[in-house]
């Protein structure tokens, strides 16, 4: 086995601590990738918070970290594809059945025998337990690691690989273009690049926020406007408007007003959020709206995602911490103090 | 006022009783229509039984009835597109403010300031309630009458104003055609239509059905298979089949089933149900699956339906009773016994 270190829970607090991890000697077709860069997402603090209280000794440890960029620094005997040296980034996916429709279609997300997660998951060949990137060394499939485009920075390109992605998935397939409508409800980590994809790709960009403080931020990511949610007069102004409405509330809430911003046959996508939502169906049957929800992407979708960033210059806005803060880190996400992403320099686990 | 004679509910019990009735004088753009045949919805069933035990001597009488055929017997000064003896049908809205976008779209079933709802709508020039067509004659804005088109069988016709046109909107805002693998849940009033419009528009239309009893019905419809859905094993191997699923089954049900069979990127329609529903986020998420829900039609929708049905000479598969018969109706509605839709004949109350 290769050792690395890493942040991880294990006891019955939600803290990390920082610990030796092990990491499986290369396969033929795996990179071995040291981790510069993680972003810190709110899936990594509801995975530390579900152990709050609940973790017992028969509880796998819990490496958080799915979104990170690193450089190779070995390859697998049957690798042609990557060398060492090379920057790359890698999401929550690091492997797939590979044979379903939804993996032949390049939708490794929907895997119907399910895909392995960064973390948590469980690996297809020797049935460990993953342990995620919040760590110096990520030993990865190399189908599920991507060239890091030059140009973009390593520390604000490693959440595009999870909050990106999932931003990302909605609006291409939802065709959005020069003449869409768009609005973006909440301006966290998904939020800000939602309206910055948005944005690059033409599209009227509105930005729906409880607050008009928001108003300079949402300018500053190139959205056109800003429309209080919580003014019923501007809300009611805004009925019908949107082609697509992208709710990236990680609260829960209530999915009318939201419907209601919809224009005919337009529809509304819910990100971020896993669990049952309930909608009343006359706000989907008037005006014949349509509710969808994303999460992560596939192979072809994140490639093609990552190369729209380059073209674009596109990046999330981070904080970067040394990974020695990773507590701090959650604990201020967990009140809503990211600006919009915080992201580890893993260069202190040497 | 003009009299005649209907069906109506006023009293504690969900009996209709034969009573007089008034119709308003001619308005300008008024016709008044000899109503031949009227079909008995779900809708009508549950305004009956919403009475039942609440009513009391403030609640206006309920006289249900809004999908219906006949003949006009009179027309307002100012009417040009229908003269007396035309054949017409009428839907479950009767008036629409006309100015909003949705009616500028010609979606009045939209309408922003609401609809007027055939019975137990508000009208929007003298403040009455609306009175429905189980009755002898109705009076209703010329915009809201559509020419019955010659070779459609006048009772069978009656549902296509409401179960005919709820069924159409989804098919076609949806874009099925040739191509498209079409499954339809619940094969009741909307469900028949639903099949018999899907398999004429050349789709590759399946029903879903709780048992396979259903398998020479559906046949019989011109579907091309049939899918048992208490039937695990054939839920499993039909997932992520269909582009488009309707789903008309009306009484309470989750809809994960049923969104696991939608394909990638395609969409569950839920008709025929108003109230909340409730999706888990997951179910939407894997196969970025969509959502919607329907009901009625606008005028264009409404005469491009009517005018498909006569190319390709569809009606609904109607039991026609004696109006006189009208609590029988009710009664084996309430028990699911209609094949699939009953019908009442007017005549018996001249």
């Amino acid at each position: 086995m290769r050792t690395t270190m890493g942040w991880q829970a294990d006891g019955p607090t939600p803290t990390l601590r920082r610990v030796p991890l092990e990491r499986r000697e290369l396969r033929p077709d795996d990179l071995a990738v040291r981790v510069d860069h993680c972003g810190v997402c709110h899936t990594d603090l509801h995975a530390v918070d579900s152990r709050d209280g609940a973790a017992d000794s028969a509880d796998p440890p819990l490496v958080p970290g799915h979104e990170f960029t690193g450089v190779v620094t070995a390859i697998g005997a049957g690798v042609t594809g990557f060398t060492v040296g090379d920057p790359v980034a890698v999401g929550n996916i690091v492997d797939s059945c590979g044979e379903c429709a939804m993996c032949r279609a390049g939708q490794e997300n929907f895997c119907h025998a399910f895909p392995t997660l960064t973390y948590g998951g469980t690996d297809r060949h020797d049935g460990s337990t993953t342990l995620g990137a919040f760590s110096r060394e990520y030993v990865v499939r190399d189908r599920f690691a991507y060239p890091l485009p030059t140009g973009l920075d390593p520390a604000a390109a490693a959440p595009l690989l999870c909050a990106g992605i999932t931003a990302w998935e909605p609006l291409r397939a939802l065709g959005v273009g020069p003449r869409t409508r768009v609005a973006v409800a909440g301006l966290g980590g998904l939020g800000h690049l939602a309206v910055k994809f948005a944005v690059a790709m033409g599209a009227e960009t509105t930005v729906l926020s409880r607050s008009p403080d928001k108003a300079d931020d949402a300018r500053r990511l190139g959205a056109h406007g800003l429309l209080v949610s919580s003014d019923p007069e501007q809300m009611a102004g805004a009925r019908d408007r949107f082609d697509v409405v992208i709710d990236t509330i990680s609260a829960p809430h209530g999915l009318g007003p939201y419907l209601r911003l919809v224009a005919m046959d337009g529809t509304l996508s819910h990100l971020g959020h896993l669990g049952p939502v309930t909608v009343e169906t006359m706000d989907l049957l008037v005006g014949r709206k349509k509710l969808s929800s994303a999460g992560s992407g596939g192979r072809p979708a994140t490639a093609a995602m990552l190369e729209f960033c380059a073209a674009h210059g596109i990046t999330a806005d981070v904080e970067v911490l040394p990974s020695a803060r990773v507590n701090e880190a959650l604990d201020r996400l967990r009140r809503n103090e990211a600006h919009y992403r915080f992201v580890l320099d893993m260069s202190d686990l040497d």
